[in-house]
């Protein structure tokens, strides 16, 4: 790995739900240093405290972890004011509808990793996850002979399709993929705080339906898990259909997931090709990394999100009921829980951060 | 219909959570008059208000109805010594340890409709479910004759099959199945109280096993959807996947099915299979039946247990969210809600019985 | 009571949370017609079940009974356009910030019933609870004389005085009151859905603080169990302290109350009181009516929301858990549950309505 | 403080609920050596993560931690057989009904720290709470003179009780005490798991009873602020009024406090009375002793259990809404949180531990 100097890092959409998550995950980071704090106009030239800190002094943070002091008061700047010159790499956190605009104007300055979909359909544009899809990182440079770019943009999936590719993608490569379907039972979490899910819709209830999400992760899963050639992606031919639910759990998402292979294979093979899954990208050591990708676990009753998800920080896919499936061919079934605001957001996309820095590209 | 006479019906497991659900379904029934509610030996003798008031004085009643007044001070008898020539039907809702034992010993005197798995897997034992597999119930006559009983032993399927097979049925019928993945995320009344699942283990969580559950599914949904052939059922030889998940929820299973059929089916197709469902069925106006078997709805955010739990009493399986599956052959997809302690549970049974006395099986 | 003609009302506000409650309680309502369903413009000119459908066709109705039927199809008028020579009566449930312009415009023309605040604490306006307070109801002559107005503003209080005034007037009136203290425990239907409280904040969580809650139910209470004094109500001199908390219950306040009497009094008496109350109000049976104001139940596990809102369709108060209290002098302690969307609320409302014509006032 | 050897402790009742929590506590710990873990003779002989895996393979474990590596291999002991000649500790976490067979075995030989109410309400025993009342703890020696005994028990309060009187004493210290109102929204782990609170009866409610609570809280509260005479604790004669309900928390018992004092104080001082305190005990540096006892919040919608429970590892009380209170004379009101299964139950208990030997009485 380059020695490189630290990195000076902004994170953008500081002020949301998935920004905060930047600032836990960044605090004390080794390599990055959080030198810029950008919001919208509304929240700049505030402290980072003020600028979360309602009318009536309520603090409006949303992490398990405390706020870091050292960003507490550092001040927020506007985000369309960045000066780019200042920073080594960019994490956007910014909703969808201004991250399009947003990264548009840093990407051609910086290195720009984001949890927004805004590019994630582009052809110049990997989608990138750990340790999964390591060889279409460098579709960056694409991007920047192309667009005549210094920096690229390079956004991580939907939290959803986040864990699935991860366990699916020792699969595919072991014995290869016929299809694939999945249920979700999603964490509130994931759909922010404003609005969010209302408390008075969840309770005691499921609501079957995530705008959007099934489209996404069946796009997202065909193209992490696809070939590179040259200097494109051809995504995986492979039917995939989602159902995608909310459940009332805080953080981790739950998949029940149910998968044809191209030929049979024991269970203890299937478990046998998870747990050794990205040992060449754990033995890296990144500063965000986990111990694992995938873990497997034999007791029935696992996972769960709220015992599960704590496991190695949220960065491990922890996989159970590992069983044969009936009902398609050479299929077998599982359970898999992955955490959707760290290995699924904010930490993830800084391990990606890392991994780029590793790899030479940022 | 034969107009017989109001049949005396008697309640066994009348104290548990389930038997519960009897005494309101039967309160103030047309047809079957409640003249006895048995208990095990601990209850016996006391009034039935009492024998479920605990030492503190606390009403051990889990029904959101009230308790119907013309039960509560009628006095409980014990389910090993329930006069069987003083009832013309038993209403079975004891726990699968005892059921065997008991059901063995009422089912050669009076008709025995049971809640319990004790009998499900008999060759000369159906299991009904209102509307999908009515010549299936002439089964009984078999009994019957074999046992020499004079009565016999009808079950219902466990409460996450019920759903299930109302919504396959249509299908299996007018487009052939080829196979069926389901996960379900399954209420909390399903597990029952003592133990039944702890709310510290379900706050802020998904367990994602339920003991023998995924293996009755599998079974029960075959031998319901199966043909009757003679004097015996030949099960459907279809496929079936389930996961099945517990969740947050009081009332109310949740299914995300994935169904492959034996032809190219548009969803208006399906849609109206689904909605033409069990018309000569529910035509019969059974005291306990419901206006429609399934019901289909457009909104993407439906069905919700919470909300939907509550249409026609619990007793029909609301569809939605149809749309075509990508990654089966002739896929179809969908999401429904089956009220597991009303048709999944005593109401369903009470059905049973109308039919069967309206088939004059009993 | 007079036999007047059949009321024609408006609900204004008709598509928020608290107006649908409205429609639910005001079905086939015996003596109240609604001839007009008003809201913003933005929703006037769409038929009702259209104007609360998103725009992924999602029917965003929150009570638990069906939208009805004689309803869904009205076409919603501009709630600053209603004609209000086309109605006879108003009920307001309109959220705080233009409620006292649209309160201000329509009260000069019709009798508006409200469950907002706007214009709770003026002099010529009192706080109505029905069965509570029945004398302060005719104080809405002296509106109509000084201001000139035909017609007049009657507000009910805040959600979570309902239930206290309920239980502490008859206490008040047999024993005298000193002080009372008093924590709630509030549903999360009282802060209604945009933005509400999010699922996110209130899972595994208790929020112990609602803004202007508590300054609300000290200063209503006294008012409402004040005295009439000519023209005017002398609120009572009471020390009233509370403090307000959100829990994860859908609907239905619990209170956990401890007041100081003037005098000694056993507990028998004061269940005596309790049960009494009201007596000669629910003998009148108006329409929506509960057959006792107060119920008190001798189950130490109870009042529990889930299970006790029901009773009496949320109309009335029940109390449990009876103690003397050894730290205020002839000192008594209960919990009691109020519902907050129906006597709490539209219903509670329609009832003030009710007695309002019956009064010969409205 | 004595630079005594390192101690070796066993934990009673270390399979439970309780006995997992002293696992995690003790792990790593700097003066306590487990050496010695024993639970009934029905897991005796198996180590200790098979003797809490249930028959399916599921590890009952039910902290957030994960079981320390350093004990699951450890075999469990027969309580009832313990040699106590091995330790020089030992920590009760028995269940009450065999706490007091247990501990009068245990106590003659070695010190007993217990959570178990079997002998708090005995003149000779001291409750104590780290802190709070360490003149009390020397009463051991009563109990070794006049029971001849080498050991001692010093049970902690009632969880419920803990933080409490950690909020009172300063108060009772600077400015007096005349009387106590409180009620309780309790976490579901205070009430265990077997049978614990079932997820059907806590799911939308609240439960507005916990059996013998409300006792344990007013006699405790009294005892533990009450003044060491000579050889025996007089009770605080403070009229304590409490309400203890159950809410669906996991973790962290939050408690509306209400109290009269003796003399005027301002909002200021009551928070730098409940600021400062303590600060000779947290000076010590103990190994499990929080920073600071009492943390005061300013944001009003704090304390929060799901947020604040975490602050110090749960040893520490956190208070929020500080306000006047108009109903008690010189009354203030307040929130408070203290974590029942950390400062409240096996973490507290070792921080008496620790104090004890600090003191040279273990």
């Amino acid at each position: 790995m380059s020695l490189s100097p630290r990195r000076r890092v902004a994170v953008v959409g500081a002020t949301g739900v998935a920004g905060q998550q930047f600032l836990v995950s960044l605090d004390r980071h080794p390599w990055f240093q959080l030198t810029a704090l950008a919001a919208s106009a509304r929240s700049a030239g505030k402290p980072y405290r003020a600028a979360i800190t309602n009318e009536r002094g309520h603090l409006q943070w949303g992490c398990e972890e405390p706020l870091p002091a050292a960003f507490a008061e550092k001040v927020v700047v506007d985000a369309s004011r960045l000066d780019l010159g200042e920073v080594d790499l960019v994490f956007s956190a910014v909703e969808s509808g201004a991250a399009r605009a947003l990264e548009e104007r840093m990407a051609p300055h910086v290195p720009v990793i984001s949890t927004s979909s805004a590019f994630r359909y582009e052809e110049d544009v990997p989608i990138l996850v750990p340790g999964v899809n390591p060889d279409h990182a460098s579709l960056v440079k694409r991007q920047q002979r192309e667009r005549r770019w210094r920096g690229f943009v390079a956004p991580i999936p939907n939290c959803t399709a986040t864990g699935l590719v991860t366990a699916l993608a020792p699969l595919e490569r072991q014995f290869g993929l016929r299809s694939v379907i999945m249920t979700s039972m999603q964490a509130l979490s994931g759909a922010g705080r404003s609005p969010g899910v209302a408390g008075l819709d969840i309770l005691d209830n499921v609501i079957p339906y995530i705008p959007k999400e099934e489209e996404k992760v069946e796009l997202e899963t065909r193209k992490i898990l696809g070939t590179r050639e040259g200097d494109r992606i051809v995504p995986l031919g492979l039917p995939v259909s989602a159902t995608c639910t909310r459940v009332n759990v805080r953080d981790g998402h739950t998949e029940a997931v149910f998968a044809s292979l191209d030929r049979k294979a024991s269970l203890d093979e299937v478990a046998q090709a998870l747990r050794a899954f990205g040992r060449e990208f754990t033995d890296l050591g990144l500063p965000s990394s986990p111990p694992e990708l995938v873990h497997v676990t034999d007791d029935p009753y696992r996972p769960q999100p709220r015992i599960d998800r704590r496991i190695n920080d949220g960065m491990t896919t922890v996989v159970g009921r590992l069983r044969e499936d009936p009902a398609l061919e050479h299929g077998v079934k599982f359970v898999l829980l992955s955490h959707n605001t760290k290995m699924g957001a904010a930490k993830g996309a800084i391990l990606v951060a890392e991994h780029l820095v590793h790899q030479g590209l940022a």
